[in-house]
């Protein structure tokens, strides 16, 4: 029998550490409660109607078909036995494991407020994006057929709550779909009439950003027509609208749309990792690696990804924190991979150490931030140039050929011709 | 005030029928319950994963944006009153009318055994493709995890009921899934060994087509993997599976993926029409139209596409009935719209006559039947010939340019591979 590799979560995480084992002498089973791996990068696309599902979404198991030593299960895994080496999905099924990879990502978090859920959808899967996207065509929908002026403006106000890059790029590209994309199809109401707010309770938008490219983001987002509201604490979400707090006192604002961009929170099988090793959590619900991203007394356990709250290790230099981004997770997972294969030949681990390649973030048309670590120092640029290699960056990245092939097609006919293809709401959502 | 025509239901009919008074000194209000018209003779590449939605489906407004005297509507109809001229939609508005063209379409039917729904769904929306490409691609999940031979052969035969063309379309790529697309991406099951079956209760397949189309058709199936039971009767649709009734006696066969492709029921707007006007139904519950398509007594109410059970005016020869195919819908929302504005100039209305341009169904890759009438006789041809010629024509009639090209591209890359680009399941559905 050759040793067993289980991994939870088909991620940017999951999926390169199974990449990396394509080689080795294990069998691999890859556990993911969807069947597809999602390229998150662009569900905001998907959200916003420019965007097929197909586009961004690779079936599992055809992205595995050649790695023979890769088995592919649909499955939601809710129990993790570390004793027994096993985990019990949902069904009912137990799998035994020599080697744990818990890849199972992150969900949006309402800091405790899940009463706030049903009015403000977050955007962390598919689904999430069709929600979203069924919810701004159906307001201008709505507003087309409204008499009262108030409702009318309610519908046509859009609440994007959160400044990073996600909350970003919605409030970006809503504010190009009411000012270009839909201009024209309606006659009752003006889509350009329809505002954009971006709330964000810090200071400034992408935190993660240098404080100048933060301020050109803010910059951009304005001449994209984005109100952005710094400083503003959301105190309560309904039906109707929101109340936020700001330096000049609680204000109430109406929308019937409004989306959650503001916090993630960590798989829930942190908890089950808690519940059978003892691990401990960080605030933000991820789980505390040691240096090889194993957990302490555990070396066949290894957490990765948004899941995990994992440091980067240079030798002489105090360890930093690994980024929530795409470039960590997909290095975590290689890094993971590595280990296995030391301790398959009896050696050592090694300690996780992060390559910062630097930080891009679109804002909409013609618009993004690019922070880059380059030898040569830090290089910075925004605008135009920034938002083409942003768009190049990502379709390269982008799994299969057909998808980016197809992508980048959408977007150059979406770009010439201001029209998002995808523009279609089912019937149930 | 310039006469208003209201246009219940975007498909085929209605959007021709708008399409058409682009230049009159007309008011248009097009209602439809979604916001996309739709291609529907493609639907069932959506559901067997081959198309993504937007491919095939158009935002109504976006096709009504140049045509400044359509206003666009999203809303369903309930009810029709003949007498007032006005129409109440589902949230309580109620739209005037001058002229009125109903064109609701129709939906599937159980032959009032709704009961079978859950365990057979049919194929109308897009939700409906969603539903069906998410039970085909379960099952082969589900049978990868199925250790008992029994159930995992229940789960790895797939039934469609109804020998129509949607039906042939349907098993012949289930069959082309199972035999090109999914073979190398299981590991336990061999999705070769699936069984794909199609039940028609009469003697041959696609009825509409001359028996010796039929007969090629059956073989093409055959060649491509499915098993065609003809004469076979269906008494009972359980969870589990479906009864069948053949000459031979009773039969059960287990299957978990059935897919109902046997029964079209016009619209219940036929009953409404009924309530306020008197007109009568047909026994498929379709509204009995005058020779210029307009209820009797009611010369501003016309009534066209699937929901009509018109006849074909040819001076000299007895009516005949008018097939329930795109073609035929499109000539009715032309005529109705000729008679509006013969009406419009104090003219008489003039009969409906239908140009038969033939019939053709494609049955999987590189196999199809076409039948067309020409002014030499009867042109009629079978297989690869006829996939390609089935293939532009429909690709030809697809809406939009970016449509057009985006689906040529599915095809090409899907026809090469053997991929099929859409297999995403979202998680709800």
């Amino acid at each position: 029998m050759r040793p067993h590799v289980l991994i939870i979560g088909c991620g940017f995480g999951g999926l390169e550490a199974a990449r990396a084992l394509r080689a080795a002498a294990v069998d691999i089973t890859v556990v993911d409660k969807t069947n597809h791996h999602l390229f998150q990068p662009l569900l905001y696309q998907v959200a916003t109607a420019g965007l097929s599902a197909p586009s961004i979404a690779a079936p599992i198991r055809h992205l595995f078909r050649a790695q023979r030593n890769v088995t592919t299960l649909m499955g939601e895994v809710v129990a993790i036995d570390a004793a027994a080496r096993t985990v019990s999905l949902k069904d009912g099924a137990v799998l035994h494991w020599d080697h744990l990879i818990v890849a199972a990502g992150a969900t949006h978090s309402y800091f405790g407020r899940d009463d706030w859920a049903p009015f403000a959808p977050g955007l962390k899967t598919l689904d999430d994006a069709f929600e979203i996207r069924r919810r701004v065509l159906l307001a201008f929908e709505q507003a087309e057929r409204e008499d009262d002026p108030a409702r009318r403006a309610a519908l046509m106000q859009f609440v994007v709550v959160g400044g990073g890059p996600t909350g970003v790029e919605l409030a970006g590209t809503f504010a190009e779909i009411a000012r270009h994309t839909l201009p024209g199809e309606f006659r009752r109401i003006d889509p350009r009439q329809a505002r954009v707010l971006l709330v964000e309770g810090n200071a400034r938008v992408l935190q993660a950003m240098p404080e100048r490219l933060s301020e050109r983001a803010r910059e951009q987002l304005a001449a994209l027509g984005v109100t952005v509201r710094l400083g503003a604490r959301v105190t309560g979400i309904d039906a109707e609208g929101l109340d936020i707090t700001t330096a000049a006192g609680p204000e109430r604002l109406a929308s019937r749309c409004i989306v959650w961009a503001a916090g993630v929170a960590a798989s829930p099988l942190g908890r089950a990792l808690v519940d059978t090793t003892g691990c401990t959590l960080d605030r933000a619900g991820r789980v505390v690696v040691g240096p090889d991203l194993s957990l302490t007394g555990f070396p066949a356990i290894q957490v990765i990804g948004d899941l995990a709250a994992a440091q980067s290790h240079t030798p002489g230099k105090a360890p930093t924190p690994v980024p929530g981004v795409s470039p960590g997770a997909k290095q975590m997972g290689r890094s993971a991979a590595a280990n296995i294969l030391r301790r398959l030949r009896g050696e050592a681990t090694v300690p996780f150490r992060y390559a910062d390649y630097g930080n891009l973030a679109t804002i909409g048309r013609n618009s993004a931030v690019v922070d880059l670590g380059t030898p040569a120092g830090a290089l910075r640029f925004s605008g135009y140039p920034a938002w083409l290699f942003w768009l190049f960056a990502h379709v390269y990245f982008l799994i299969g050929f057909r998808n980016r092939f197809v992508v980048l097609l959408d977007w150059a006919w979406a770009y010439w011709t201001y029209d998002r293809g995808a523009r279609v709401v089912t019937q149930k959502r």
